[in-house]
């Protein structure tokens, strides 16, 4: 039986960039004892303050369908707060609630792109891209941005490609390369948008995680807010990765069609799950910035660990929960330097080439394990370089 | 900004049939007592055994990004469930867990039709039906089940429409008819699937809901467990509508790329609401007949207020907690009918017509209120109809 060459051809064949992820859990259930640098999820576990507020709603009675769009107060509450942050009049006629920001990327660019129409996405990327604009029937094209330009995207390159293609989508604080997009890059990129009249798609996951710069929403720039989707969630600002509630922030007219492409979809969010998340926004910046300090203590510690050397570099770490080192110093390539890396002394990390081919000869570190050993990792990982380098 | 031609045409133009159920939204808005009986969902909350499981499994530290496919224990519950009931072996690998059996209709579909494939369902159908199949991109069909056939589709009409089809999807017992097909019926349909390589998919999220007759689920029909996707759920038999947690059972090469598109359209399901439905299974069957015995009460009452009359006929009901009503007899339409109803009664009931055009002069009456509200309710329709026949 043949099944539909869109899902037999999701992954776009070639090397998926999980080799050395996949060889890291197979030594794991192994008995090895390997510690993981890979994973972008918080070492901290959804804060019982929520889960609390959650069992409430639910036993009390919140547990029949909820509005496809996502309830009341909740796109209320997500409204002010993108408001209050950007500065850009918003409305619950902006938001749909969404079971997680994967999906709120998969439905925007549904939205924007019809089967074969070219959407465009930065080199490096999270790993999820290429296969989501896949999986709308899109063409995937990416857009180089360059370690000596510290994984800043260039307008110039995107407008090279921008007159062929429907959509742009972006990230910023980046995963994987943890920087932030400064405001010349983010003006930049919002010419080459309102010129060729392209949709942007801005991922913004990360935007509570910020350590050097400000977090800048492009749909804030002038004339950007008619033909920008931001996709942001609770995942990664409140740990609530589990729990899959996101949302879209676009026009009226797009979160109009993107309720119906909802119904048919997914039909809505578990309602206990919106109570939850409305509780957390309540708690806002204090809880977000709880959430947060592990990750600006271990960057400090990184910044620590690797002053006074040169062997491994580092991309400004901005932002996110990653720091992106560039080994290639050792000769290596980012895949080998860590599988060399994991076979010696049991460290996994993510090569720079899981995420395209521009940050080849990097390392994407996750800063998700506790403060000693991350540092003692963070070491051993240079000492690593340093022999190498010899 | 032009928006994908896909998501603005994801309604298909005209009618969508929620006139009435729209209309007794508003009169309720207004302060008039409308006794509701459009919606399809329990009028009993998901079980605090249940809700309690979610809470320990989540303060337990399940709040985490789950395993995309599911939870190992939860896919086997699955798994065993089926291969339980039908008799066909399943194992783990024949199950992805989806967000609801609304992404497991859109998914089911994306992995078997590409663009421009015409994909089959049986007229009167579930609302969301060719909304789905438009956001896939395939072509929606509709084949005509018959009120005189007591709506068992007939497998002559589904062979004319065969041989230009990618897929055929069926729902058993019914919802909006409240029929369960016999074995005869889906003995047709497979015949008709084999001879023309059609993908079937079953949707069977009403199995527990049998009043008469028996649920026979077409994967275990003679060489139909190779092209039949089952969709399934916790929400109608364990009252769990608002958990959003179903899934879909097919074939081991179709779960691989389904995990795949998983991966990229939803990433998973909250890993707490896993455990909830894991120990909900592990209750099986007993909860299953408890949460069924509300319906199967109301059938009987409403087997006693349509005897002796013959004003309103009545599909036979099987299944699922729907009665379907013919009110042919009052000259009326469906859509007429159930808004005479509503203003002269304030009683909502959905049209036939709402499900296509094969249920005209029907009315779909839901069973999700309180007994003998619902004897009062149906005896005033009854009466009603009495009048409008005279």
């Amino acid at each position: 039986m043949k099944q539909s060459d869109k899902i037999t051809t999701l992954l776009g064949g070639g090397d998926d960039g999980w080799g050395i992820f996949l060889k890291s859990r197979r030594m794991i259930d192994d008995g090895i004892d390997v510690i993981e640098l890979t994973v972008g999820e918080h070492d901290i576990r959804t804060h019982p303050d929520i889960l609390n507020a959650m069992h409430k709603a639910a036993i009390g009675g919140h547990t029949g369908y909820a509005m496809v769009p996502g309830n009341t107060d909740l796109r209320q509450a997500v409204a002010a707060r993108i408001q209050e942050r950007t500065g850009v009049p918003t409305t619950m006629d902006n938001v749909l609630i969404t079971p997680g920001a994967q999906s709120a990327l998969f439905s925007s660019h549904l939205a924007v792109c019809d089967d074969g129409d070219t959407a465009l996405y930065i080199d490096p990327y999270y790993a999820t891209y290429p296969a989501t604009l896949r999986a709308v029937g899109a063409i995937p094209q990416t857009v180089p941005a360059h370690a000596v330009d510290n994984f800043q995207p260039r307008a110039s390159e995107i407008a090279k490609h921008a007159a062929s293609a429907k959509s742009l989508l972006i990230n910023s604080p980046n995963n994987p390369t943890g920087v932030v997009y400064s405001r010349a890059t983010l003006n930049g990129i919002a010419d080459v948008c309102r010129e060729h009249d392209l949709w942007l798609i801005s991922d913004e996951v990360y935007d509570t995680q910020i350590w050097d710069g400000e977090h800048i929403s492009p749909r804030a720039l002038p004339d950007m807010a008619e033909r920008t989707l931001v996709v942001g969630s609770m995942s990664k600002s409140y740990a609530m990765t589990g729990s899959r509630i996101g949302w879209i922030v676009a026009p009226e007219a797009v979160i109009e069609n993107l309720i119906n492409l909802a119904t048919h979809t997914t039909y809505g969010v578990p309602g206990y799950i919106q109570d939850a998340a409305l509780y957390a926004l309540g708690r806002g910046a204090p809880l977000e910035a709880e959430i947060a300090a592990p990750f600006a203590r271990r960057r400090a510690i990184a910044m620590d660990v690797l002053a006074g050397q040169n062997v491994v570099k580092h991309v400004p770490c901005m932002g996110a929960m990653y720091l992106m080192l560039d080994v290639r110093a050792t000769g290596l390539s980012g895949e080998g330097f860590a599988d060399a890396l994991l076979e010696a002394e049991h460290i996994a990390t993510m090569p720079g080439e899981s995420f395209g081919s521009s940050a080849a000869g990097h390392l994407r570190v996750a800063m998700t394990i506790e403060d000693e050993a991350f540092r003692e990792a963070l070491t051993r990982l240079v000492e690593f370089a340093k022999g190498l380098a010899e």
